[in-house]
């Protein structure tokens, strides 16, 4: 079976199972836990923020973000298609009592500076203010394109202007940074808050990280515990969670793989292939005469394996468990699973 | 003064005064105000409906029907200008945990079926079930447009085939039914719920109404206790109301007043007149080389109000407390003032 | 029909029903309506506070007391018997998101200062911070008794050295200002914010006035439109409200009433009478053999109307509408209904 | 050190550790990680319900129960000392929009049936109705002590009598079915759902478990998605959690430490200690004249760790990670700490 449904089925390695294995461990509620503690540390610094937070999700980190930057009854700027507002049970409303205004981020998913200036509402008595600008790097939606520096820098400029706090869902901001050939802190500097998962294209089993300036961290920590996020001897989790943030380069692997995919795939009749910047390929499959479904239904049976992505769209997704090889067996696969 | 900002300045006329002075009265809590029962009764069978109760605003009996109709984290799609998105302070994630979908309704401010169809979200375990479809008629934002028959039945048909409930925002849904000449129970018959204003063109100094089915009326009582809206001798508002009931004829004066503005407007240099369909006439000044603030303040200085309305528009809205004479007066003012 | 379910059931007298219809009105979202205006500066003068503001009811005047001196996740301090806890639909969580430690009152329904300090709960990582103490005076649930002046101060002063802002949902204040024979201003300078109701013994028919300083009242302004409780030409409201202000004298006979409807009442086979400080009469029927509603029932066979409270209680409240013969012809009427 | 704070401070032991190196993993969000369905399973025999969930933390646990047994609005029957009332930020009021009740449990921190009934609350217009009774087995303020079947049945019984359901919170639930030398099935029996953690004297490292009806555990896993505790190759914290569940015998170890501990410090000048019934020794200290944080910071002078526990309580806590060996060299340690 080749899994390319996500990169968040990578299953922890050796070194770092060995790694949990033989973490040094606390309770990281009393805040004891060295093991957590030093990827705290470490994170912080891999996006050159003042701190960091262990949580367990994604979601939960950008629901604490929202949570912390804002109050209720404000308005937060999201895309249209970002993670966020779509993907997290609503949570905007039903955790930070927030209203959203979604702004179309085109093909990139990313907001121009005029959308935030045009959406942007001045708090008075009728009207909420806006209270946080959400950006998305990669943004999954659009096919995992990478935001440029200066598409990035522009939008995030326009939200300080308005005094509007900016957090960065950047689940796979290291594939972004690889992808653009920059720092990652050259993405991150423009931004209030970070979220980035280990679980993903990093390969550990559990765990995201919300990194910011020291104040913000710390009233997510708070924040953390009235989600039911605080838990105990999480070093077992943390250590391959260091370990993952070694394989930053190796993300360059999974992005080749995803452009031979993408070239592979090129060629299936019926098959309109996105071209991939990261790990991500989209596949408009109308052409094909075929529903999503009925695609990826043929495809696993003969053991490849893939996401429906909206009424008529496939992604693919290559990570850290799938080689080259893997890939190369996967495109006569798919053309044989889809050939009349 | 010639005041046009907007319909809600309507003062009391004397038939009203009387009849609030000579209002029977009684603790409508216990539901014993004899006129607010009167009212209750005669609302509900003006909008065909089985039930309706007074509230003292349309933003409350906007936010009371989504609270009815919906259950926290669900998303309601509404028009991306609607009132009750922009200009009820977020009350929709505050009070009912709903996340929005907006919905861009063109120039007529009415999304399509094809948009319901589009934005419909399936609840499952990552994302919210679309709860509630809100609907606005006439389209304030928009310029007092009235949405043709045909329009409300197909996007409303579009919602109930997913089973999604649909509000109406009617708080200028007499203006429409006049607009179109049809009763205004040919609008509302597509509607799970109405909320009309008895406060704006109709002339009652307090007050709308929230109508529809028992049960749903039944939660609202309840839900607007929460709210803080069961007041006690409420018939001394409930009767102007009353009354007010009876002057839906008198719109088609106000939309006729609207008509003469505007087209006594379209002469004036640098003003760009919308086509009024009802009482609201909005007019782009952008080619007038001034900001809105700078219009409106020329007209006060010459005695008739306007309102702002986005960047480079302003408002007029005409009103049972404005005359024929009263319009034909503030043309040459408006001319004058904004001249050279 | 002798009607001593409530003060709430007062019906509007002639001066306030001509007040009504002569009142001077306007739009009160645009503040400017003068009436109202002038309303909210003689509150805000009778109370002794910068600035008041006009509410529909006084469950909406508590809610946004609550709303706008907390944060959500935080505790408030109720007693256990008062309004805002029992009888506003759990409004504390669902507007504020405040968690509530209820105190006992005791007989008096007044908390000690000795409780405000064990219950305080300083923010912690674990624990939500107190953020507001709620007062009533006079207590309902306890019969209307008016709490003493140093009970108040003792309390309040316990909540200020712990920055803890106290809210006094003074309903009946007047009722309170007059059994202590004080100006109510000795009363509501220890309280930071403080709301009454102009519909109970004060007579008017809607409207309920929440004061306290000038930055309060400005926030409790915008989260009153949150609410949907801005209103238009409240002026027809206020101009009766206005005449309420000067009731307050009158309220000694409502107390006169009422202790001669108790004093009548001692006598009555099966009653336990509680002696009225106010113009509330708890009386316990559990020695009558009957429970509370067939008392009750008997009553209004005899056309006297009182209500239940609670399993073993029931509750007269004398009012403006019953004079003393009313009174003297209802003494026997309830002891003809309830003597075997 | 002798660290006696709290069970949850538990280090993960050799076999757990190697049982999370080579744990079988997948995505858990897929419901692909076999371990975590395998310790699903097993914890749903464990307690006898037909389903149950893997939550990071028992606060997620208490607050998904909540959230899924009530609608907002409603209020919650918890016990005043109770740990989802006094150490969850104030959680049931801002993730489930629910008042709380509180019910003093008196010594054994177990609510009576009477009291249920005297505090339930029929929803009615204006009021909210009771929808959830909570209690908490064993019991950690009241100093872990084991509520007994004959208390649990007849609280839960009025609950059920009142549709009320009731949600058990046994973070601590084996260590009282050890103690009262019961099936824990015989405890979990009387409640609809059960929270209980793996990370405390079970010694699991990180995890709880959520357990009740399977259309329970259904809606309880979209909610904890909401909540961001839907993680993904779990297993790695499942695998520990399983042999967690293998340790119930070995807590009767650790309630005879608690016993032995307690025989020793009931010699300390100037302790009161509370007869253990578990793992949880609660000594007042005020007769030594020391302030608790006082004793604990002579304590770990010593090398001794405990936790403060109110004004003038400090609380020991027995563990599989302190020996009998530990309890025995602690006692003259402590004893020595607090000698004048």
């Amino acid at each position: 079976m080749i899994d390319l449904r996500s990169d968040t089925v990578t299953k922890p390695d050796e070194a770092m199972r060995e790694a949990s294995r033989d973490a040094e461990v606390g309770d990281d509620v009393y805040g004891e836990d060295p093991t957590v503690n030093a990827l705290e540390r470490r994170a912080a610094e891999a996006v050159g923020t003042e701190a960091a937070l262990f949580v367990p999700t994604g979601t939960m980190g950008n629901q604490i973000a929202a949570h912390v930057h804002t109050e209720p009854g404000q308005e937060a700027l999201v895309e249209r298609e970002s993670h966020v507002y779509k993907y997290e049970l609503g949570g905007l409303a039903r955790h930070a009592g927030l209203q959203v205004r979604p702004l179309d981020g085109g093909a990139r998913g990313v907001p121009t500076p005029e959308q935030v200036e045009s959406e942007y509402v001045e708090e008075d008595l009728h009207r909420p203010g806006t209270g946080l600008l959400c950006l998305e790097n990669t943004h999954n939606a659009k096919g995992g394109v990478a935001i440029a520096l200066e598409a990035i820098e522009a939008v995030a400029e326009a939200a300080r202007e308005r005094d509007v706090p900016v957090h960065l869902d950047g689940a796979r901001v290291f594939n972004a940074a690889v992808a653009l050939d920059v720092p990652v802190t050259e993405i991150t500097r423009h931004v209030n808050s970070v979220m980035f998962c280990l679980s993903k294209g990093l390969g550990a089993p559990v765990g995201s990280m919300l990194a910011g300036g020291e104040a913000f961290v710390e009233r997510a920590r708070r924040a953390r515990k009235l989600f039911g996020g605080g838990m105990r001897q999480v070093g077992i989790v943390a250590a391959p969670g260091l370990r993952a943030l070694e394989n930053v380069d190796d993300l360059e692997t999974d992005h080749e793989n995803a452009r031979v995919l993408a070239d592979g795939l090129a060629g299936v009749d019926g098959f309109d292939v996105q071209e991939p910047e990261t790990n991500i390929v989209l596949v408009g499959v109308s052409a094909s005469g075929l529903e999503p479904d009925a695609v990826l239904e043929r495809l696993r049976e003969r053991n490849v394996l893939a996401t429906p992505f909206g009424p008529t769209t496939i992604r693919f997704c290559t990570h850290r468990n799938v080689s080259r090889d893997d890939i190369e067996r996967a495109i006569p696969r798919v053309e044989a699973a889809t050939s009349p």
